[in-house]
């Protein structure tokens, strides 16, 4: 059946009531019963729930083969404790068939891949699948198809009773003995637990890992004892100084700052740029640098930023302390600054990943965003943006909070060279949809900027700004005269991961890729 | 059918899978089904959810004959909110057949008694009904039985889906216009909003009342706007100088303070007090005494309260304010040096009624609680308590988080005097049991303490420090001796209200008072 972004998808995908993407709203309104997990009434009181082992708390915890566990990134690519628990899940305890609905993956999981590779692990459902798991995905060695949801999805999916996680294992760098557990006070401290949370609430089982345990009553708590089946004390959780990846370091490139102050300057016609707009950025570079040329037009207007959304950086924090920032509400934090920011400042607060971008609720963060920044890897005539897969086919990204924000706010621009070495970025068709073309309102390039048509209002404030624009149709043959159309990938039938629009319905599938060399 | 604690409960009330109450444990363990609400795909975004009047909020919420609503009652004998929003719906709007599911009733809500003698209310489910509402329903007055939990049952039956709320009304000191709401920051603070965050995530529909719109967003919010319909701003929401009423104030009785400090004493003599120790009081003024005198036996072992839980008192933040507890964590601030401290100190943190009592969970905080100090209007010799039913069977009392509290702590100590006016406190059965005598360990009286015979460790510890104790009956015996043995109270059949324990099974029922002379 075809969807409202033009994908075909295999009908077989749609079984259990499950739909293909139907627009924007579509499912607004739409009354949803929710289905939480079984819990069960408290033991007699306990003095703590401490294991000694990894292993003790997942026998405790009932692990058994066919399960779904769960995880957090907050650690991004310093993460030990996801690669910690499936080896004793695997190599001491001899689980088989595992699911693994983390809230993101990368780097740090290349032992899971071996784990794909060996049958061990059948399926990933995650908002990223970076690094070498991505590869063996679109290699075709899940059993399963992967099911990639946005940061928003996820909760929903939780909370519908779609994803239903046995046990989540969640690294916190503070824990009290019974469960309290926050992401500060540790010595490997990630900030905010914002993506933690909605696991500790709907898993059947949750072991909290730790390497600092606290007092008791380790609070502000942000995973509660009331959650919390057993914690366990290891060496180390994971590395903080490995959260600042690439993705999230500020560019230097003038290529890329010269699309920021474009990006700011349209920001700074549109009428949302008032005293105590909202605003957020993506993890990627230019995205981020959009956020230092904003600082001279607030300067220039004397307004002050209401709030900061999302993931944090101490760019922003460092903003807010300047007094330009009143309220940063954060999901992750992308450096240390930040995560010591968070602690130290009273107006800086932690959110969960359901407050931020649920929208199976009555108002999560993103509807409230004027602006959102935003990068892609490719954007087509139809405004879809993909943040998936690679030119070559191959499963490397992560829709992450981009479909979220984009459908939630009430400006969205993405921040895009025209090409990437021999790929053009602005295309027809985009190899995977991730965020629908309807959701998208601008797309600054370093040869021009492109306004969706729907977004009229838009395209007359710039105009009345002076701010030149050009269609999408033109960037994309500009794109195709540098580095010509690109040859079309080729296919296999097999579905390897499924992508899910936020509110569960399907947006688009990737295929196994063929020929594929696995390295 | 007779249950643990010796009532005949009638059998026409052990429909729908009820079941009488059957022990402190006999439900741990239990796999439990959380039966959440039904919620909404999001809308499309809106700019705010203010509504003009209590009436839009209401049509906006469906408001219909037969509903189910609730409030919370942080702002105690200083509520506004309730009486207000019931006189929109039965006055302005012509709403009948209302169910009002507050977390506790009192004095200021005698309008809600009017409109059930008018039967316009026909079911009441609350922790406390004080006032007219109990003289209401002890005369038969409601069309079906009123249902008393505990604190911590309330959440459980919300969770479980045995309480469906469809709108909920709560009052906020301050709301941003999305609904992000907190018991700080406005003009009318009440401070920890504790009871009213499960309503906010389990009521079908949410509105805010607040007296003080603040901006965007109004983080830290303890209810969330992801949970919030509706936003109205009214003149006045309560009078917070109205919350600290008789039974939250420090006794200067002569006889209170004794045994005061005789429970300090015993506390002193039990292995539990080391430091860390965890520590909560009841609002009555005999139980807060106590705090004052454990002070010093804290200094004489030179060690610290690690934790005070429940509701709290400006007494209790002083004594943290000088460095005797480490952490305060809050579920509701009786008065308002209590409500600025939750402010301003960063270890008074807000907690839930759901994290601090509902037994459906991993272990509640009352569950890690070493001492709890709890008041009685009755002790039987089985030493069961009643906190609902006064000496003429009128409900006018609260079990609040007695039963809880109760339950979960390691040494739950009753102070009370042995005879009121000419009524015995401790009696051979009391008219309603709220707590179990399983639950009690030690009542301390101004004629001498009784242990519990099932705990022979805390005697042994008595008995250690030289501190001396009579049998329960022996108390028993004295007040008859002094005051005589009370008349048995005279009831008619009907039920008009339910005793639940906090696991949801029926532990007791109060008939209509016979003959009873409407006030």
């Amino acid at each position: 059946m075809i969807n409202a972004v033009g994908r075909d998808i295999p009908d077989y995908l749609l079984v259990d009531g499950k739909e293909v993407y139907q627009g924007r709203f579509a499912k607004d309104g739409q009354i949803l019963k929710r289905d939480a997990p079984t819990t069960v009434m408290n033991e007699k009181p306990v003095a703590d729930k401490l294991c000694a082992s990894i292993r003790e708390a997942c026998e405790k915890c009932g692990a058994h083969d066919g399960m779904t566990i769960s995880f957090h990134h907050a650690f991004r690519n310093g993460d030990y404790t996801a690669s910690m628990v499936c080896k004793v899940l695997v190599e001491e305890m001899g689980i088989k068939d595992l699911r693994v609905a983390a809230t993101s993956l990368g780097d740090a999981h290349n032992l899971l891949a071996d784990y794909i590779e060996q049958g061990i692990i059948v399926q990933v459902q995650a908002s990223g699948v970076r690094g070498r798991i991505g590869d063996v995905i679109s290699a075709g060695k899940l059993k399963e198809p992967a099911i990639i949801r946005s940061h928003g999805g996820r909760p929903r999916a939780l909370m519908a009773g779609e994803l239903h996680v046995d046990i989540a294992f969640l690294a916190a760098a503070s824990c009290d003995k019974v469960g309290n557990a926050s992401g500060n006070g540790g010595k490997n401290n990630c900030g905010s637990m914002g993506y933690a949370i909605p696991d500790s609430k709907y898993a059947d089982r949750v072991v909290v890992l730790t390497d600092t345990l606290a007092p008791f009553p380790n609070v502000p708590a942000s995973i509660k004892c009331e959650d919390v089946d057993c914690v366990v004390v290891v060496d180390e959780i994971g590395d903080p100084k490995r959260i600042g990846t690439k993705e999230a370091r500020v560019t230097q490139d003038p290529r890329d700052l010269m699309m920021a102050e474009r990006a700011a300057d349209i920001i700074a016609a549109t009428p949302w740029f008032v005293d105590g707009f909202s605003y957020q950025t993506g993890a990627g570079g230019p995205s981020l640098a959009v956020t230092r040329f904003l600082e001279e037009r607030m300067d220039a207007k004397e307004i002050k930023m209401g709030v900061a959304f999302g993931g944090i950086t101490g760019n922003m924090c460092d903003l807010q302390d300047r007094g330009y920032v009143r309220k940063i509400v954060d999901t992750q934090d992308f450096d240390t600054k930040a995560i010591a920011h968070l602690h130290d400042c009273p107006d800086h607060v932690e959110m969960t990943v359901s407050d931020y971008a649920n929208p199976a609720n009555k108002g999560a963060y993103v509807n409230y965003l004027d602006y959102m920044i935003l990068a892609a890897l490719e954007v087509d005539t139809k405004f879809n943006v993909n943040v998936i897969t690679g030119s070559d086919g191959v499963v490397r990204g992560a829709p992450g909070g981009h479909p979220d924000t984009a459908a939630g706010s009430k400006c969205c621009i993405i921040v895009t060279p025209l090409v990437r070495g021999r790929m053009p970025t602005i295309c027809k068709d985009v190899t995977t949809v991730t965020t629908p073309g309807e959701c998208v309102d601008v797309v600054v390039t370093d040869y021009g900027t492109a306004v969706n048509p729907a977004r009229q209002d838009i395209i007359d404030c710039m105009d009345a700004a002076g701010i030149p624009h050009v269609s999408i149709e033109e960037l994309q043959e500009k794109a195709y005269s540098i580095v010509g159309e690109p040859d079309p990938l080729q296919w296999e039938d097999k579905v390897v991961a499924i992508v899910e629009a936020r509110d569960g319905t399907i947006l688009d599938v990737i295929r196994q890729i063929k020929p594929y060399t696995f390295e």
